[in-house]
């Protein structure tokens, strides 16, 4: 049986299902909040368990995520032509790793940043939520 | 001559080229800031001139943007065989459009909603500024 969701007649993903799709991609997009304002920014990311990885330069992804604040993440795949696609959203707590062996985990996941700018931090979230939706076809 | 930002290596894009690049996509992330936390979600988005819009229900999304809050929004479009692609990002300040002229020119608009679900309310993120990059293939 499928769940649909009341309000908006979506399918609501399962946590399986929403996990099986954050792994069937690679680019996603992180919001957090800098002086009461919403920051998006797209990474390229990968999974480690269930928590989402990425690698990150000094700059605004860093400072926010070295202050322990609150992120938001997103993932979708969506077909213009047949109007279908689905989206998970993870909120969450993101943080720098700083211990050795998980770095060394870390970088033996595939995930080379696309830039040639060096990105030497990794940047843990745990999710304290994860959802998903998909729009399937109506006949 | 093209513009290079200097901390990521990474082509920057000027404001003409962010806004042919969002007429380009229908699908983009809005965030939010609910309570001090990121909020994230995808939307089917038009352009009305330089401001984004999209149609919204009652939920989330509405009454973030009643309370007349700054946003973010990005669209990007990648290539994971080639690695390279865009993305653009707007900061700026969402409404709900009420004036009865401004609904009748955005019903002329070329966007439908992808669910089933009455979204009868338009939001409009007038963008205080707009930013892109692109990652080209490197030799």
């Amino acid at each position: 049986m499928r769940m649909i969701d009341g309000r908006t007649g979506i399918e609501v993903m399962d946590r399986a299902e929403c996990l099986q799709a954050l792994r069937s991609d690679d680019v996603g997009r992180v919001a957090v909040v800098e002086a009461g304002h919403p920051v998006i920014f797209p990474v390229n990311y990968a999974l480690d368990g269930e928590h989402i990885v990425f690698r990150t330069a000094e700059g605004t992804k860093l400072d926010a995520t070295m202050k322990g604040g609150p992120v938001s993440f997103e993932v979708d795949d969506t077909d213009r032509h047949t109007r279908t696609g689905w989206s998970v959203i993870v909120t969450g707590w993101a943080r720098v790793v700083t211990n050795a062996d998980d770095i060394a985990r870390l970088e033996q996941l595939d995930l080379q940043p696309w830039s040639e700018h060096r990105k030497d931090n990794w940047v843990a979230i745990h999710p304290e939520r994860i959802s998903g939706r998909r729009i399937v076809a109506t006949a």
